[in-house]
C-alpha cells in the first residue's frame, strides 16, 4: 500500500531535485505502481531518429526510485544497487511513458520492474533494485 | 583485434553524433579494450554529492558502444540490446574512467564488460550487449 | 501469437529433451505467455528449508524457452543469450508455478519475462533472451 | 582479504551442505577471488553437445557463494538477492573451472563477478549480488 501521495511525493521531488519537472512528470499513483511520463524534447533523440538509450535508462531509473519512494516512505538517501534493462524496439521521437511496479519492499532492499511504452508498443523492460537506508 | 584506430573512431563519431567530445574523452585503445574519461561536471551530480545514476549508466553504454565499434568496424547503428549494471559506492564530484573490454564479438551480438572508476576505486560493473546490424 | 500447441511442444520436447518431464510439466498455453510448474522434489531444497536459487534458474530458464518456442515455431537450437534474475522471498518447499510472458520476438532475439511463483507469493522475477538459429 | 582458508571453507560447506563436492571442487583461493571448478559430468550435456545453461549458472552462484564467504565470513546463510549471466560461447563437453572475484563486500550486499571457462575460452560471464545476513 502506497505510504506517500502524488502530492507529498512532488513536494519531497521539489525539495530534494529542484528540477526534476523537466525531465518527467508524474500521471498517477496506483496501489502497487506509479506511472511518470518524459515528455519528448530534441535532445533526447540519438543518430537515426529513436530516443537514446540513455534517457530510457534514466527514466527507468527515475521511475523506479519513485515506486521506491512511495512505497518505503520518504527517504529520498535510497540509491540504486542494480539495474538491468532489456530494449525490446527503439522508439519514434515521441513521449515515453513509464510504469514501475513494487515487486518486493524488504527492510533494505526494494525491487521493482519498469515497463517503458511509447503509446501502447513495450519499448524496454527493465528491473532496478534499490537499497533503502539503515532507519 | 582493434579493427578502427583511436584517429579513425573519433571522425566516426564526429559525424555520427557531433557532441559526444562534451559528454567524454577516449583515452586509449587497447588490443582488446578501450579506456574513456568523462570529465566532471557539475550538472552530473544529483542529491547528496555524488555522480548521478544516469550519468554513470550512460557512460557505461558509450564505453561499450565504442568497444563494439573498435572490434565490429565502423557500424555506428549498432543499438544497446541490454544494458545491467550494479552500482558498488557512490563516487565522489570528480573524473570518473571507464574501461570497456570486448568478451565476445559475434556476427550479431558483441557482449562488453565496463568497469568505471573513481581514481583507483571501482564505483560500478556494467555488462552490455549490443545488436549488430546485418552485414 | 502462439505458433505451437501444447500438445506440439511436448512432442518436440520428448524428442529434443527425453527425460524434460522429470523436472517441470505444462500446465497452459496463453495467448502471450506460457504457464509451467516445478513439482516439489526434496532434491530441490537447500540447507534452510528453501528451495534452491539453481533450481528457480533452471525454471525460468525452462519457461523462457518455451514460450520461445512456442512463438518462434519449433527451433529446439534456441540458446539462451542472456538471463537476469532478482530472487525476492525465500520460497518454502512446495511446487513453484512459472508464467512465462513474450515482451517481443524479433528475427534474431527473443525477450521473454518470467514470474516464479509459490501460491499466490512472487518469489522470482527473471528477464531472458534467447538467441534464434538464422534461418 | 580472505577471512576464510580453503580447509575452513570446506569444513562449513561439510557441514551446511554435504553433497557439495559432487558437483564442484576448490582449485584455490586469492587475495581477492577464489577459483572453482565443475568436473564433466554426462548429465551436464543438453541437446547439441553442450554444457547446459543451468549447470553454467548453478557453477557461477557456486562460486559467488564461495567468495562471498571467504570475504564475509562463516555465514552460510547468505542467499542470492540476483544474478545475471551472459553466455558467449557453447561450452564443449569438458570441465568447467570457474572464477569468481570480488568487487565490492558491503554490510549488507556482497556483489561479485564470476568468468567461466572452459580451457582458455571465457563462455559466460556473470556478476550476482548475494545478501548478508544481518548481524
Amino acid at each position: 500500500m502506497p505510504r506517500m501521495t502524488q502530492p507529498e511525493l512532488e513536494q519531497l521531488m521539489d525539495k530534494s531535485f529542484p528540477s526534476w519537472r523537466t525531465f518527467s512528470q508524474i500521471v498517477g499513483i496506483g496501489e502497487n505502481d506509479i506511472t511518470i511520463r518524459m515528455p519528448f524534447r530534441q535532445d533526447l533523440v540519438r543518430a537515426g531518429g529513436t530516443i537514446s538509450g540513455p534517457a530510457l535508462m534514466a527514466l527507468a531509473d527515475t521511475a523506479a526510485y519513485y515506486v521506491t519512494l512511495v512505497h518505503a516512505g520518504p527517504v529520498p538517501s535510497a540509491a540504486t544497487a542494480n539495474l538491468d534493462i532489456h530494449f525490446l524496439v527503439r522508439p519514434k521521437p515521441a513521449d515515453i511513458t513509464a510504469v514501475a511496479t513494487m515487486l518486493r519492499l524488504g527492510r533494505r532492499l526494494a525491487v521493482s520492474k519498469v515497463d517503458l511504452l511509447s503509446g501502447d508498443d513495450l519499448v524496454a523492460h527493465a528491473t532496478v533494485t534499490y537499497a533503502l537506508p539503515s532507519s
